[in-house]
């Protein structure tokens, strides 16, 4: 599978059709075809890494730095005020496409898209000792 | 409202305590004190735009650039191997705290954070015109 072309690597190098918004020598951006919301733009890094964490840093830095330009274009085109930016890493946390890719998902009104947020209270013990070790795996 | 400082601006400058991962010139790491999972971390740029289209385009750079170095480290210190990112714009998106800030959250087989996700099949005769306009709007 690994070596196996995701269908972003074939639609980045025009095999398959898209809407596509923008494209730049790092990043495309394409209209997601399953969309939420009227909008729900896909932006997705030409390398195809499967998770963030495995993403260069040069194709990391170039997607954060196309992300404010692609938004306000798909606000101003769609008039909507507010939206979610969504990027699952592993088929347990809702990533269907091993290959990074940020949804960006505009808000209206009659959106009926949402999130199950049972957040917690931070263990005070724990939370210290976890900071330092991940503070310390930090390249 | 748009003076005041947000807690975030507060936390970079010091004057409130947090359980910190990483900082560089541009961004701060963070564990979230009202966690989704263990390990739940905020990347949040030093710039104080309160959403992502207002983001300057070094900021959002750095963001990018670091998040894979970030989600790394919190992989390794966790055990998670899955983990979802998320960034609310606007208060009708669910934004809580209008500083953009990047939400990591690792998953794990007793997480129970999960999205509503009602997808619909695109209008191929408007997503046409839509893809056009976004792209007319790219400064």
């Amino acid at each position: 599978m690994d070596n196996e072309k995701t269908i972003f690597t074939r639609i980045i190098e025009g095999e398959l059709p898209c809407y596509k918004l923008y494209e730049d020598e790092h990043v495309i951006a394409i209209l997601d075809i399953q969309p939420l919301t009227r909008g729900h733009a896909l932006l997705i890094p030409k390398e195809p890494a499967p998770s963030m964490d495995q993403l260069s840093e040069q194709s990391a830095a170039a997607l954060g730095e196309s992300l404010p330009k692609v938004c306000r274009a798909i606000l101003k085109a769609t008039g909507a005020t507010a939206y979610n930016l969504i990027q699952n890493n592993g088929h347990e946390a809702g990533m269907s496409i091993a290959h990074v890719h940020i949804h960006i998902i505009p808000r209206y009104p009659e959106s009926t898209h949402s999130f199950v947020w049972p957040y917690g209270e931070i263990d005070n013990t724990d939370a210290a000792k976890l900071a330092e070790s991940i503070s310390d795996e930090m390249d």
